[in-house]
């Protein structure tokens, strides 16, 4: 009886993230999941990204937390439309799911957008999980995590059309082995694109605006 | 019909949990449940602490990770015992359940400690909500994760009796905020002990060993 609940609950979410998907194509509208641990830096990376497409190509942002509204508010300030997702009162969920991206699309202005992006709750388990209909999914992983954890938490990075290896400026600072993660991440998903840039200073973040441009473009064009 | 069921569920484990706490309260083993981020430091800190305890308290570990023993094998150089507890067979769980930490126990030299560690999934979310028996819940908080973490994630820091702020040695080469930071923390849990450290340099150690051997002490002898 568990079991037929559980696998009820998880039909009806995969239904949902499938009539987003659906929605999301009739209207050329490129999606894209970023998930990463707390503090690896989703935000930084999205105000730098945002900041180089305005101008070009038009986007909305949907984050979510479990509680405040402070990565909102930051990109709030760069006059991206934005939609905060609070899943506290859910019981405090520890991922995004379909549902909030639904209730959150209501509320963003689709008809001007070119690119949506979803900020995930800050957890390197959970969120991988979960369909949200996007086009691709992308991991933020921060050099400070240390080298083993694509070994540790693989779901994540399998998942994962893109890794973005996060906060260069710091490795003259720690014993990281750069070689060693991205050999790690690349053992656990051989297919993914991986990017290592700093979102603070900005070094290395041409090749990670080029893949996304190219992904938009892409959805533009197929629709 | 799904609430009942969630509810049977969580009251199997929190039952467990109880049999758990009295077991260890009859053979007076202090226990202590570490939580953090992926990267956060975890597996350091232990190494330190169970460095530093050795040839006094006689500590056990039991590690929790989706997959891999790495981080057991790290422990079991220094010659304590432990036992490696994957979530893997049980569907990746994102966090050490009371089922696990009872499996564990089975393992251990029980008539030969006087403290276990366990370290759960790295996870800053999830864990949190789970009762596994311990004396102490303690969150290992990097100061690379940024200051507004325990505003975001605040059930951790509430559950927790204990906040190591660890990675002291990188504040230099951060903007961050140490005083806003441990301000966070104390907002959130205005009772928790708070501990800034470096696990890797051994900085600011002797303050959170001497609350560990205390808390260690006082259940050896309340029994």
């Amino acid at each position: 009886m568990e079991i037929k609940l559980v696998k009820k609950v998880l039909e009806a979410h995969a239904a949902l993230a499938g009539e987003i998907r659906a929605e999301l194509a009739r209207r050329r509208i490129y999606c894209l999941n970023v998930m990463s641990s707390p503090g690896a830096g989703k935000t930084t990376l999205l105000e730098r990204t945002l900041a180089a497409l305005a101008g070009g190509l038009r986007a909305g942002v949907i984050e979510g937390d479990i509680t405040t509204s402070r990565d909102a508010d930051r990109i709030a300030r760069h006059g991206i439309p934005v939609v905060q997702v609070n899943t506290e009162p859910f019981g405090g969920d520890c991922h995004v799911g379909a549902n909030f991206v639904q209730t959150a699309l209501e509320e963003l202005p689709l008809e001007e957008l070119d690119l949506i992006i979803i900020e995930n709750v800050g957890n390197l388990v959970c969120p991988a999980e979960f369909d949200l209909g996007e086009d691709d999914k992308v991991v933020v992983f921060s050099i400070t995590e240390g080298e083993d954890k694509p070994l540790k938490y693989p779901l994540m990075f399998r998942e994962c059309s893109a890794c973005v290896v996060n906060k260069l400026d710091l490795a003259p600072h720690l014993e990281v082995d750069l070689a060693a993660l991205v050999a790690n991440v690349r053992q656990v998903n051989p297919k993914i694109a991986v990017f290592e840039l700093s979102a603070k200073t900005g070094e290395g973040l041409d090749a990670w605006l080029g893949w996304l441009r190219e992904r938009v473009y892409a959805k533009a064009e197929r629709g």
